[in-house]
């Protein structure tokens, strides 16, 4: 199986240890560097994902870059107007 | 009266806007450089109000540095165990 080189996990609202154990198996398959994506609420999620799996369970894991920006969100139903919300993203390398 | 090199700001729960003004008002009086600090639900804030500042007010402010963590806090009445929380500081600067 080739491997790609920069693995992407989207956080989004599942519990903290569903994304840990997700980031542990992409690692366990020979991934070097896996890269966290999350906006709006889930940014706390995704600083806190990486910190668990960081502390607790790949304690040689770096987090190698973080990047903040905006995204523009399409009108809710019912809404007219597009929202903006912010976005972030970690990248954890093992080395 | 004599400039700090780098002003801190904590985020917690107000809304958005308050820190943006305090950010706002650190930079108009000769501050080169404003750090936020937040931890737990509040980091979500933080990314926010660094984004609304940059977008919308303060065009040329560039961020130099973003850093994750985890901090202990004490219990809370009635429990016995201390929480991991998770940090983020981000630092602004004019330039």
């Amino acid at each position: 199986m080739t491997q790609k080189p920069n693995d992407v996990i989207f956080i989004g609202n599942k519990p903290p240890m569903s994304y840990v154990l997700a980031i542990i198996t992409a690692f366990s398959s020979n991934q070097k560097e896996v890269t966290l994506k999350a906006r709006g609420q889930a940014i706390t999620t995704t600083v806190d994902v990486a910190e668990i799996t960081r502390n607790r369970f790949l304690k040689d894991l770096k987090v190698t870059k973080i990047a903040i920006g905006t995204a523009e969100m399409p009108p809710r139903e019912g809404e007219s107007k597009s929202r903006m919300v912010s976005t972030i993203e970690i990248t954890l390398n093992k080395g």
